[in-house]
């Protein structure tokens, strides 16, 4: 038994309410572990090209992977993967929290969704049995309120689940999916794809006990992990992801007033250490996890925020904070939670309300256009209800959620050029004049710009930052600014590898990615769980796999490599902070994005993946 | 100390008898770890490109790696590289024994030889001393009495010694240099690249003790491996190289009268099992090898055969029996002793005689040009004078030791396409019509038609042999007539791996190529000598950094993509045997080649090198 992992894909058809279970061959698991890539396998076999991302037809896979509720910490994450109705594209994200073990723990790896309900429904998935049930009363909810039902109904405050809010119901694209309220799928839109399914939610429950190809050793390695932890310089479990806010902003990195400048006077007052001396009430954490990153804070006045929705995370604190000029972080946990009841990505909406308070700014929104509301940036008020106006679809609002960039053809007089995205999508809040990989990583990622589908440059800059890379044969530091061939080839090793962290369901933060040791680690531990005699040449060629067929989904979709840019700021100077004046050199990085193409064995004009690479990856049924 | 590697390399101008001793960088260990890799970096960087391959511009480049001496066995290889005067391109081949160790005792991993000794010299390096020692009294000498000699005059029996015989001395393009009078460096004609700088041999001891990072971890792996070590079916250790002999016969894949035929009805008598019955005296070993697989054989008559020579493994007996026809043991064991005491390839040798008996039978040579030998087929006096005759560079002899393409072409009459050669090499002894994936290696090899450079097909043919190539994410077999883009995958990443056994010195033997844990030990074997965390990955870069190396040194010395064939004859049908009939398609073969480029990130028809490929690897240095 070469290949001796044995697993479960859930097969849904909603339309017909038919389910299935399939057993696939283990070699399937080999290829492709889970996650996007495992996802990437149905979507790439079985979703007809070109089809309506709202429709029927699209195709919503919620995928852990081979090791996912296995005991060492951050195992907890997943994808959920269809074709977006924000890029058009590949839509995939990850989420962390208690939802996939759990899952496991019913019995699947995977669900597999296909159709569309006549009435709204949620999946109730417990012990390998599987229920739609009627979601009927659940529409129109928050999802407070709407797990709040399914558990009392259920009779199990323990059942995890997935669900949307209104946002998604709505078909917003830039709804998203949440588990436990506080865990986000928040990319892409796939909580519209949800909600175009009439898919309410998917709660599950299990008892099953994992079974691993040598329990000593899982053990072992699981002690080793914790053992050989070690807290980042900014702790992460004391300060969370937003430990790093006031760093950035004397870096001249932190994204501030959509882009515009790099450094934020407030940056204090919203960081990880404020967020901790005043409003944090809990650290939250995911499955097995030690780390404890994330944040559960609470608010009385001026606005009453409940820990149950968690907190604001780096993302979402630029978001509303640096990006739209406010320095409250009562308020960004406020408009946190409003997006977790609407189920709205919070990268999204801020982006979206930082875009339209700099239109509004420069003249090209009026009063008349906001519905009179004072739409500057710094303005509280004004961003927290602009939150509430894009889930309602309510006024501007309304138009912002068509999506940045059909609002910014709607707007006019030059709003496109402070329309801060990539393929539809709005930017994460990381600065690429300050670090080119950035950059790159926004215009290449198949699923547009999303911070968790690479790794960011200052971890290549220094002797002590490339010595950890050391079993990827990357010897030698390269600078933030560079966009040479050297910085494609570490972008591109590293990029394999965190496709790799997402086909495991493996969170960058227990994965230690600076530490020379993990990769090894993975790679035993996949062994320990699987019994199969991998290595991290075979599991690269995993993330590898990847980006090829996320690149040639795109490409059927008619995505093409023009799409692969970014926004015309990102080539002019900065216009504040450290780094005032710096700017991406637009050949340079054309260039690089050519070298890419031609380093991943694609077509250096198209970017189209060469069928010899691609039977290279086991992938010549895509030829 | 991330990259803890020290070592020495010996540079040695012989032209002004002048001695320098480099500590490189411990990055240069890193990229290039040893053997022909470690060559070719010298090769590329100091070597003018279209530089007589016998002048003493020539670089010759005797290269050891950073495990070399270390205990486990199989460790005993290492390269000799140079420009060939053979192929014109790049000349390397590896010799297993008792050399490599010596030398990295004495101090040091590799010696660097430039220029041109006024008379004949020999080098003596012993606990780091190094001395440039006149040998004209040796010159003209067999290899047996210049080891006899040097060893006296040193005074010490322990001496090592690597050296020429007069066909060396004589620059014969196949001459080979030798250790311990039997284990040869023996292709792309080394021997006579050291004969051009009049340097007889290197004579090395030393008493060093081999530094390694994890003392425990070196021994518990040199227990492991010789504790997992599975002798193969056929066994290795009693029946030798040739045990394969009459497998090969009954599969149709035995090469047999110039490779006309494919089954030999000899076979039997000239197997590994006949000759362990009959003259084997000893089974002979390398330096810290339990194995065992070489042969010391003994005749008394009609021939007298000394066991000090070691005895013929597969290919010499494949190149004087099966190919020329013989089936006597005895003869074919005292034409390798000819050939081991005038420092002659044995493949290369028997590729010639095999050649000129195919002439004779068909009448392009008569009695006139052999100087009165009959020289058909099966003729073994016939044989066993010729070997003396290219030897000694004497009547016909003088004509087939010019190269086999050039005789051909003096012969005339068709001749040519009876010259099974690649680059100017002869062919070693397996059969690209019954195994394709050795077809792409006679081609593709930079060093030409070299067994050593490539795996081979029946491996990777069954799924119980798939199985054990898991580590590479190799998962379904390949059948062995197969030409399709998934056989260049699998030649492509097993050459790889065969490049970096190459680079380690690692005997593939030992290395059990065919065992998936293997890939994973030498992994940590390497980490436990060196205490780099390497991985599987960073490895089998080495590999490809090799591949890409030696390609563009074969570019720069005008060796194009039009070289990289096979001979008309692997296009025709097999004129006898059990695979009868059997072809290679040529325009399969010639898309295979297409295939392999592309998949290589080389131009696919140049066959060069992508600049983004070679920036991939580290090799930015060479656009």
């Amino acid at each position: 038994m070469p290949y001796g992992y044995n697993g479960k894909i859930l097969r849904v058809d909603l339309t017909n309410q038919s389910i299935a279970v399939e057993e696939p061959q283990n070699i399937l698991y080999c290829r492709y572990l889970g996650g996007g890539t495992l996802a990437l396998y149905y979507l790439l076999n079985e979703f007809k090209p070109k089809s309506d991302p709202l429709g029927p037809e699209n195709i919503l896979v919620f995928s852990g992977s081979v090791i996912s509720g296995t005991p060492a910490a951050g195992l907890s994450r997943f994808s959920v993967a269809a074709k977006s109705p924000l890029t058009n594209g590949f839509g995939e994200s990850e989420a962390g929290g208690w939802w996939i073990p759990e899952l496991k723990f019913a019995g699947f790896d995977a669900i597999v969704i296909k159709g569309k309900a006549r009435k709204p429904v949620y999946l109730w998935i417990h012990d390998g049995e599987v229920e739609i049930r009627d979601a009927t009363h659940l529409w129109g909810k928050f999802s407070k309120e709407t797990q709040d039902e399914i558990r009392k109904e259920l009779g199990d405050e323990r059942v995890r689940i997935a669900l949307i809010g209104p946002a998604g119901e709505k078909l917003i694209n830039i709804a998203c999916i949440l588990n436990d309220l506080k865990h986000a799928n928040g990319r892409t839109g796939l909580g519209a794809v949800m909600g175009s399914k009439n898919l309410k939610a998917i709660a599950v429950r299990g008892k099953k006990r994992m079974e691993v190809a040598d329990e000593e050793a899982v053990k072992r390695l699981t002690k080793w992990l914790r053992d050989t932890y070690e807290e980042p310089h900014f702790s992460l479990g004391n300060l969370g992801t937003s430990r790093i806010i006031t760093m950035l902003s004397e870096q001249g990195i932190l994204p501030t007033l959509n882009f515009r400048e790099g450094s934020f006077k407030g940056a204090e007052a919203i960081s990880g250490e404020t967020m901790s001396k005043t409003i944090l009430v809990r650290r939250g954490t995911c499955y097995g996890c030690f780390v404890r990153c994330k944040r559960e804070v609470q608010v009385g006045e001026p606005y009453f925020v409940d820990p149950i929705y968690g907190g604001p995370e780096y993302e979402t604190v630029a978001a509303f904070g640096s990006m739209c000029g406010i320095d409250d972080l009562k308020a960004i946990s406020k408009a946190n939670q409003i997006c977790n009841a609407y189920g709205l990505d919070t990268i999204s909406t801020g982006g979206l309300i930082s875009f339209a308070m700099e239109c509004y700014e420069n003249g090209i929104l009026k009063k008349e256009d906001t519905g009179g509301i004072d739409l500057c940036f710094g303005n509280k008020e004004a961003m927290i209800r602009m939150v509430e106006m894009i889930g309602n679809r309510e006024g501007l609002g309304g138009i912002l959620a068509e999506g940045i960039n059909i609002a910014a053809k709607k707007f006019g007089k030059g709003a496109e050029h402070l329309a801060m995205h990539v393929k539809g999508m709005p930017l994460p809040f990381h600065e690429p004049r300050g670090k080119t990989g950035v950059g790159l990583g926004y215009a290449l990622s198949a699923t547009g710009p999303d911070h968790m589908e690479f790794p960011h440059d200052p971890l290549w800059a220094t002797e002590a930052g490339i010595a950890l890379l050391r079993p990827l044969g990357i010897l030698e530091p390269v600078d933030v600014f560079d966009l040479g061939p050297r910085k494609v080839r570490i972008f591109i090793y590293l990029q394999q590898y965190w496709n790799l962290l997402n086909s495991l369901g493996i969170c960058m933060f227990t994965a230690k990615p600076f530490g020379p040791q993990t990769f090894n680690g993975i790679v035993d531990y996949v062994k320990s769980v699987t019994g199969w005699e991998t290595s991290l040449f075979d599991l690269l060629k995993v993330g590898e796999r990847h980006a090829n067929m996320a690149r040639i989904f795109n490409l059927r979709e008619g995505l093409t490599a023009e799409t692969d840019t970014l926004p015309e700021r990102l080539f002019q100077p900065m216009e504040g902070g450290t780094l005032k004046g710096k700017k991406i050199d637009k050949e340079q990085f054309s260039a690089a994005i050519e070298t890419y193409y031609k380093m991943m064995g694609w077509d250096p004009e198209t970017g189209t993946p060469h069928k010899e690479k691609l039977a290279e990856l086991d992938l010549d049924w895509l030829i």
